[in-house]
């Protein structure tokens, strides 16, 4: 970034005038005391934008957030993991709304005003016999200082919470920005893949906040991949409540870009968290695709390699196999022409116009074996550039995938099934 | 089929006319003696069709073979696995066509009646110093009834040969159809996905056995995945010699719609074969996606599903997992309504109108124990229908594909990088 920001401790509890609070209702297990069941308020009015999973599957609270984000703000959110309520039909909507609808009474909110996202298992009914009676201990919790609570709340297979906050000058003003992501598995690139809850006490209009959204998540969430499979219940939620007392951002004025780039790197370094932290992921690889004809053929180029089981259960074994990222280009439908291609793993040169390059393999070997690298392939064609952020795959991954039976076990011990 | 027709013994060798032979070369591994290089010939000129990668990294022999075809008959084809000749730039095209020069000279054939194909490792240069000195040996071995030795020689990852051949009536004649097949990796749909030679004493034009052949591989290695990994150098060639007797098909009479048939019939066993023997596969899983608005529609739908590794991992792991099923639905891209979506798991109803069905899971979880079961998904939206074939995505298949450094470790004992 071209201006100076600070990382400053915390996530969503960072910024100002922000309340969280998570409590433990046991909605995957019962046994279990895990947070599952978070709140986010902002104590005074703020702005909100969004993006929803592009699945036409949407769970029942995408569809309810969705509807509330379009009649105004939203200014409280609650989420639970364990639980996608995801293919439950009218029960589903029902159970949605009624969580908006009891924090909206606890807190004196319109039910229009919360917003609600949900993340685990697909098709199974929400424990509400489990949630609604800690709803009160949930809205009681809630602490200036408990933004960690929430990103360890939403979390499911994610090994630890992900969350970043920075803060930066706008005029005489300190402006702080924060967010807490969840991610792990069902991850494809296409539109927010996740939970991503971001606050800001920055004073922006809502349309400048939505177009900062936009312009976000497309450099984001949507550049990550560690299993192709788009989610049904992915959600990014930011509110913007003004609290650092600064005057209204003008509409593309130096603190609207200002702002406009902290929130994009802010995404960023939490899609890249999101990819780290992917289900038995070792590796993170970043593909960077150069001389294209276009945009779309430089992303279709990316989304192929990053996506090709074969490339990426080479990378699981620390193998710089250029054949199967080539092979992959060739099958992406971008415009390429194979005699052009140059492919380098780490900055080394793997393949220099389709052909093996003549770097040791020893070389290739060391760069492929850090837990982080980087893969140019340039097509030489044109100016286009697009880069995205992939995983390997792991045989563990597949283990770890085989079975929700667990699941279904609890739901049918609840009488839900 | 509405016709009748008999299995009988072998594959490529069944048809009358045809001769076959394999070598062992160590192609892949010097100190090997499994066959690795193979050949098919027709005694009598015949005339051929057949189908390619639509990947545009092609290999070699793609490119060859493709050249070849395009110029007239093939009459002969020489096959060999343990390397693909692909990404090997104009010493791969000199190495191919060498192949073809050496057994059209045995032969005494024109160069560009010889077909190659090649499988293995992509980048590495052939090892010709090891196959070049074997063709003698190759064509001296040519007889009737060594059709065996060419399914066995072009194998690689698969754990056993794939042929299958039949015999049925056209008029007073008795004709033989037979084939056989290599599959294992990079296996998924959208043109031949493999290397596939077919025989047949059958008299038919050229024309009318592309146009047969095209058809039958829409139906057949189109609707296939194993890994959604698509191949440099998948390969169907078909020949046709008339040795038969029989006379000459009449277009679209009804010898020639039978012909059809029980060229569809077989490329699709063929097809279904290649699942059945994919990299590391359990469960060989026939998607049937019907009620879509259209063709296009059923496909994407069927794609989705087939291709997902969430699904694929879940159908590893025993799990009639519908929630999962629903989702890959839901990014399809087709048109779907998520409220009228049926699914049901070898016959049983799994997901009805979107929400979960009565079924007792007990019932659900016997039909994905067993080794083959089918996946019917009711889009309850129109007329169209489409039918795909896919396996699971075990733990395996990841370890089995983590490494190709022992190819690139005889290469360099080999002196070609």
């Amino acid at each position: 970034m071209d201006f100076s920001f600070t990382r400053i401790k915390g996530g969503i509890g960072a910024a100002r005038g922000f309340l969280s609070s998570a409590v433990s209702c046991g909605i995957k297990n019962p046994d279990s005391d895990r947070l599952d069941l978070a709140l986010i308020y902002s104590e005074s009015p703020c702005v909100s934008a969004g993006t929803f999973t592009t699945n036409k599957v949407k769970a029942a609270p995408v569809r309810v957030s969705q509807n509330h984000l379009r009649k105004g703000a939203i200014r409280a959110i609650v989420a639970n993991s364990g639980n996608a309520n995801a293919c439950t039909g009218l029960q589903g909507i029902n159970d949605a709304n009624e969580m908006c609808l009891s924090v909206a009474k606890g807190l004196g909110l319109k039910k229009t005003e919360v917003g609600v996202c949900s993340t685990g298992v697909i098709g199974l009914p929400m424990p509400m016999m489990r949630l609604a009676p800690k709803m009160p201990e949930l809205i009681e919790g809630l602490a200036a200082k408990r933004g960690n609570d929430v990103a360890r709340a939403i979390i499911t297979s994610d090994t630890h919470e992900k969350e970043i906050a920075i803060s930066f000058d706008m005029g005489d003003h300190r402006v702080r920005l924060g967010g807490c992501v969840k991610g792990a598995g069902m991850i494809c690139p296409s539109m927010a893949t996740m939970l991503c809850f971001i606050t800001t006490d920055a004073n922006i209009s809502s349309d400048n906040l939505r177009k900062a959204v936009q312009e976000a998540v497309e450099e984001s969430f949507n550049r990550i991949t560690i299993d192709g499979d788009m989610s049904t219940n992915d959600t990014v939620l930011v509110l913007a409540n003004g609290a650092s007392g600064m005057p209204r951002m003008r509409r593309n004025g130096s603190d609207c870009n200002k702002f406009r780039k902290a929130l994009s790197w802010l995404m960023l370094e939490l899609a890249k968290a999101i990819v780290r932290d992917g289900e038995r992921v070792t590796k993170f690889v970043t593909v960077n695709v150069k001389g294209a004809k276009t945009h779309l053929d430089a992303k279709k180029v990316a989304e192929a390699v990053c996506k090709s089981a074969l490339v990426k259960s080479s990378w699981n074994g620390g193998d710089p196999n250029w054949g199967r990222i080539i092979h992959a280009v060739g099958y992406s439908r971008a415009r390429i022409r194979e005699e052009l291609i140059d492919i380098s793993i780490g900055g080394k040169a793997a393949c220099l116009g389709g052909l093996q390059a003549d770097t040791p393999m020893d070389q290739l070997r060391a760069a492929v074996a850090e837990p982080e690298f980087e893969i140019e392939i340039n097509l030489n064609q044109g100016e286009a550039e697009y880069r995205m952020y992939s995983s390997d795959l792991s045989p563990e991954y597949v283990d770890f995938n085989r079975s929700e039976y667990a699941y279904w076990k609890q739901a049918r011990k609840d009488g839900l099934v």
